[in-house]
Formats: structure tokens, sequence, C-alpha cells
């Protein structure tokens, strides 16, 4: 019977060019992460199901590859839930086996410790354009610093790293959970519908403040509740610092060290960038994820369009493990989609080694063979590219062909010495 | 309810003192296989389910992680069979989906294509000290190439490697499939057993020529058919070259063409080799695989005890998923036993970054803390590795810790400056 020769539904063989773009990106990341103290860890691309059904994972836990048991603790006849017979899953993303992770071994990790994650996640979604069921995530994180020293670091580091990609005009949104709380909780929300209004205000950029209004009236909310609170966000519409003037009005509702700590990391990163990008406060910052506890922040490019990496602080997860709550805070760029965009634009990966081919007539003597395989063993030890290889009957279209993958040099060796 | 901490059975978390050696190896990797013209690719982790059961993958088919179906797709309640409930599974070998990613990309690939695959692979095996359910894999292959230019360049690329991380004294055994069956044929052994005899064969190495013989004999072949067989061996530990030694025994067993090209690629090795190991024709090597069809090489090293790493030719696999045989070759390393031999061996990555500690008292102010981060980001540009961190109050504690990871130079930034 022919195999399939296509990759499941959904996911995709990725060719040399795209390679080569992908694993310069990732010497990129590495490097540049490296100098900021964060090392590289791995976790198993397989957790126990019910690491990744523990609704850390939001809508995510519906998109779960489940693992089938094995042996005899299959028992199929028998089964008639999905749990029964799935005891391990492909991870969704890198937070929920980091957290793990830092709870299994933080004993043997220094303190604080700054993690960097290379890894793919997979997501049964519906398959569409661009968007894949494998992919790759990049995560740093933070365990044991409390301070906004994390957020900082965070923050620097990968703008640092979009900066040596070449990429510029983009910007760092950032909001904290807390003003958000503080903001509904001056509004006069009920505060089990919090989750509720941020789904609202999560659309203000695609609906726009009229929108989010008549969504929040339609769900039930008072004239007054959704005018108080909509009139914040007209406020801040105008404010020269936002921070500072939610602070004003919010008053007890915000405990006073949100606004300091902000408002330190937006001036240490402004005054300390090296390249072209800003950072900037966005009360409507939701990001969907309900672990977050304090800062929250978006990479926005405005050549993509929509986000291209977060993070935010997740001081409460490792108790979820331990019993014993340590503070967390992490970004997550989005390495899927700056590939694309680097692909889009024609990225050239630089200073790549230089190529030739040496072009062997088929027949040459075994003698001949070791000398054509040894001056290029010597070449390549010299830092080039030499491509040993058969010379082809039709040896220009071999050569055309060669031009095209890149190489610059031809040596033809071949059975007789040919006439000076 | 409290999480799960530990990795899923038989998987394990990789922390960084490991991860900076397989960084660095995985590096060396890339680049020297890439002056060879070998090229990165990557296949999803996940294959459809029927790519995985077709009789290419041997034993490792019954070690398959399954993959559930989603959706109105499963079927749980009527199941009874575990192929009504899964339609794919994670991946136990590159092969397979080389094979298959060739298949599919023939059309936009370079002919000879020469791949290098660096990647997890996933077998549900009996959890074991040193042996684990997720593992890398680190394969280059070569289609399109029908000489033993294919098996020359994969031996010296992967020996030149293996030289680069400090292995030495190692060595090539090299054999052919055709001499195995040619042998086979000559000792009047029938076809149909040859497999069998060949199972047998495998274990020379830790039963001897006698507990073969007994073995053979055991199975019930006869004494003349096990005599003439073991004759062929007895008589190649004395011989000077064993392919010529068997070429002039086996006669028209054995196509002439095999016995040239063998001996030109052990001559070519060995001439052009450029770290210290040896090649050599091993009659006994047997290589599990039922898909090689020519020749077929391991890794032995001594340090090891084991095989770290093979290969061999494979030309008619491509055939299984398109119907048209296309010549391959390829060659796959023991990434994972390389890494623990580096371990256990105290191995230091090369080369690293010299690494300073930023300690920053708590309580600076935010312009204190934006001149420290400048300061860091300009050494970093400049190459360091630079860890702003909190001062604790314990600061001795803290620098000892930071010197046991490796940091040298410590940096003080205090609220009030320090007396002179």
């Amino acid at each position: 019977m022919a195999l399939n020769k296509k990759p499941v539904t959904g996911m995709k063989d990725i060719l040399p060019d795209e390679m080569r773009i992908r694993d310069y990106v990732i010497g990129v990341i590495k490097d540049t992460y490296g100098k900021f103290g964060f090392t590289s860890i791995e976790t198993p691309c397989v957790e126990n199901i019910a690491n990744l059904s523990s609704r850390q994972g939001g809508d995510n836990e519906k998109l779960i590859f489940k693992i089938l048991k094995r042996g005899e603790k299959l028992k199929l006849a028998e089964a008639e839930t999905e749990e029964e017979v799935v005891d391990s899953g492909l991870r969704y993303d890198l937070t929920v086996p980091l957290v793990r992770f830092y709870s299994n071994n933080a004993a043997n990790l220094p303190n604080p410790f700054k993690a960097l994650q290379m890894g793919n996640v997979w997501r049964a979604e519906r398959p569409q354009r661009g968007r894949y069921r494998q992919f790759m995530q990049c995560d740093i994180d933070i365990f044991g610093e409390p301070s906004n020293l994390a957020e900082i670091e965070l923050i620097l580091a990968t703008t640092t790293t979009l900066g040596k990609l070449g990429f510029k005009n983009f910007e760092i949104r950032i909001n904290e959970r807390r003003i958000l709380k503080a903001m509904a909780a001056y509004s006069g929300f009920p505060e089990e519908e919090y989750d509720s209004v941020f789904i609202t205000l999560d659309k203000m950029d695609k609906i726009g403040i009229d929108g989010v209004e008549a969504e929040l009236m339609g769900n039930g909310f008072s004239a007054e509740c959704v005018g108080r609170y909509l009139e914040l966000f007209r406020g801040l519409g105008t404010a020269e610092d936002g921070v500072e003037y939610l602070a004003a009005i919010l008053g007890d509702y915000l405990e006073p060290e949100v606004k300091q700590n902000l408002q330190e990391i937006i001036a240490s990163v402004r005054t300390t960038k090296s390249s072209a990008f800003d950072i900037v406060f966005d009360a409507t910052l939701v990001r969907g994820m309900s672990y977050y506890t304090g800062t929250i922040f978006e990479i926005a490019m405005p050549e993509y369009g929509g986000s291209c990496g977060g993070g935010g602080r997740y001081d409460a997860m490792v108790g979820r493990f331990t019993g014993n709550d340590v503070p967390a805070c992490g970004f997550s760029i989005g390495f899927e989609r700056i590939i694309m965009l680097l692909m889009e634009r024609g990225f050239k990966v630089p200073n790549e080694a230089k190529k030739t081919a040496y072009l062997v007539e088929r027949g040459v003597s075994t003698d001949t063979l070791c000398d054509v395989l040894a001056m290029a063993q010597a070449e390549r030890s010299a830092g080039r590219q030499v491509l040993v290889t058969r010379m082809n009957k039709n040896k220009r279209f071999q050569k055309e062909q060669l031009i095209g993958e890149g190489y610059e040099d031809f040596v033809e060796f071949y059975k007789k010495p040919m006439k000076q």
C-alpha cells in the first residue's frame, strides 16, 4: 500500500530556506538572552494530562492532543470517557511545563532563576492559513524576583533581541492586573463579573469605545457603572501620564506601590533601550490567561497588525504545584510570526560561509577521489562550505541549479586530466 | 488539587548545565555538517498512524505513543480496537518522516539532496537508567546519489564532527547487506531463513563463534551449512583484506561491484580522515532495520562499549511513498550517548562569554537603576554576559552561589554612595 506523503492535518514540513532563517533566529535569541543571564532548559513535549487540564491554560485546554494509555492500562472495551483512555498529552504552551519544572527542580537551580525555553507546542485548532497545529514558542521567565527588575530585564532582553533581528518601530504595551481590577471596582462592577468586563474591554481596539459600551450594556450592567468605567478611558485619551492620571482618580482602589512600580518599569526601559521602539501604558490591555497576577505586557508590531508576543507576572502558579507561591514573571515572543515577517521581507541570513561545489566525473580512480576529498576537507577546515558531488551529463544545468542554491565557485575533476 | 511535579514516566527535565553542553554540541553538529553541504530540515513530531505502522520501523512500531482522534471523529463508545480511536502518533525515528518529507517535497529540493535533521523521537520503552522515552536523534541523509560518494561523505562528515567534539580512537565498522546475503547463499541457507541467520550472527560479539554455532544448530540448520558459514568467519580472522578474501571465496555469489565499491569507501575514508579513528570491514555487522539495501555501518566507541550511531543505504524506501525508488543513504549519530559521555568526562563548553554580576541594593532610585541598566546594556553589547540582580541581605552567600554559576566579576550598587 502506498503511504501518505502529506504531513498530518494542520502541521507542516520545514524546507531548507526557512530552516536557515529559523536556525539563525534561534542563534540570535539564545545568544542575546544568554547575555542577560538566561539559561536554556528543556522539558518533555509530553505532560501528565492532569497538569494540562488544571485550568491554567484557559481555552487551550480544549485543544490538547491526547495520548492513549499503553499496554494493560488501556481498557478500551470498558471505556466510556476520554479520561479513562488517556494518561498524557502534548503541551499546549511552555508555561505550565516550566512551572512544573521549577517546582520539581528548584533545589538545583539558582535563585533568582532566569530560564530560556524554545520548543514546540501543539494545539488542535481549526487549520487556517499561517497558523499551524505544531509551532515553536520561545519564552523567557524569571522565578524568585519579586521586584520590577524582573519585568525590566524581560522587556530589555526581548526588545534587544528584536532589535538585533532588524525590527524597529514596534511598541511594548504594558498594563497591570491590579489596575484593571481597581478600575472595575471604582466603577462599581461586582467582583464576580470582572472577567466578563475584561473580555469586553479586550475588544476595544476592534469595536471601539462605543462598541464596548454597547456590549457592556447588553450584558446587563448598569448605565452608571458603564458610564463611570468608560469615563476613565475617555480621560486617559487626553492624559499625559496615564498611570499618574488613573492613580489620582482611583485613590484607595489602587495600592500605591502599583503606580510607582509601573512608572519605574516604563522609565527604566525608556532610558535604557538601545533600539527604536517605545513602551506605553495601555489600560485596555487585558491578555487572556487568568493566571496573571500583576503586570501584563504585549509587543505590538504595526507591520503585523497584531501582537507578536507578550507576557506578565504570575506569582501564584508555582503554589499550584508546591503549595508555596514563588514570584514569577515571563515574556513569550511570537517565534512563528517573527519568522513569517522575516520571510515576507526576503530576509537573508548574514555572514553565511562561502559555498564551493566540486563536480567529480563518474569513474575517476580511487586515487583521484582521495585527492579531491582531501582538498575538500582542507577547505572545510578553513571555514568554507564545500559540496562534493558527481558531475551530471548536463553539467550546465547542474551548475545553474547549484548557483540557485548559493554556490559561487566550481571546481571540476575529470577521469583524464583535461588538455591545457 | 496539587499538581504533579514530576515529568511523565520515562521522560526527563533538562537542567541548565546539561543544556549548555547540548546547545554547544548542536552548534558543532550544525556547523560541521553545514560545511559538507547538509541543510537543516524539520518535520512535525506527529505523523499519520498509517505511516508509522508500515513495518519500516521494525520493533519500534510496538512502542508508539498514539494520539487520540478529536471531536466528532472520536467514537469511543463504539470502539473496540486502538485503530478506531487513533489517527496519528509521535514519531519513533527520523527516517520514516524524512522519507515522507522527501516524497512530498522532492520537486522543491536540490538533487542530490543532503539533509540534516535534529529532533526528538519517542518510544514507550520500559524505563531504565540512561534511556528515556523522549530523546534527540541527529540524522544526516543523502537522496539521489547512487554512487559510494554518499557513504564516503556521510562517514567523513560524521567522523569530522566527532573529532571536533574531542572523540578519538573510535572505529567505523562497515559491511554490506549484499555480502551478508552472499555469505548466507554460499553456505547453503535457504533464502527465507536469512533474517533468522542474521539475528543469530548479530550476537557474535556477545556469544562468540561457538555460541553462534550452537544457536544456528539449535535453530535446526544443517551441520554442513553452519560449518561452511562459520569457516568463512574463521578465515576472515586471519585475512589481511577481508573484502578481498571473501570476494575470492564467494565468487559468483557476490556482484563484483560490491567489492570495488566497499574497498573504495574504506580507502577513501582512511586517506582523507583528519582525526584519530579507523574504518574496518566487519562481516558480522548486521544492523536490525530491514529497510537497508546496501552498505551498513556503525560507530564503535570503546569508551561507551556499544554503538554510538550507525546507518546505511536504503534505496527502496522512497518507493513505498511514491512508487519510484530513489537512492538514499543515511547516518544517525547517538546524540544522547554523546551528551552522556561528554557529561561523564566533565566536558566544559569552550569560549563561553565572561560573566559579570551586578548586585543592586533594594530601594535604589529610578535614576540609579537606569544608570545600572545602561552600563549593563553597554557591557552586553561588547559581548559580556551581565546579570543584573537585587542584592540579598546575605551578600556573601549570594556571591558564593553566583561564583558557583560561573560569575567571575561583581559590581555592587548602593542606595547611598559608599564611603571611599
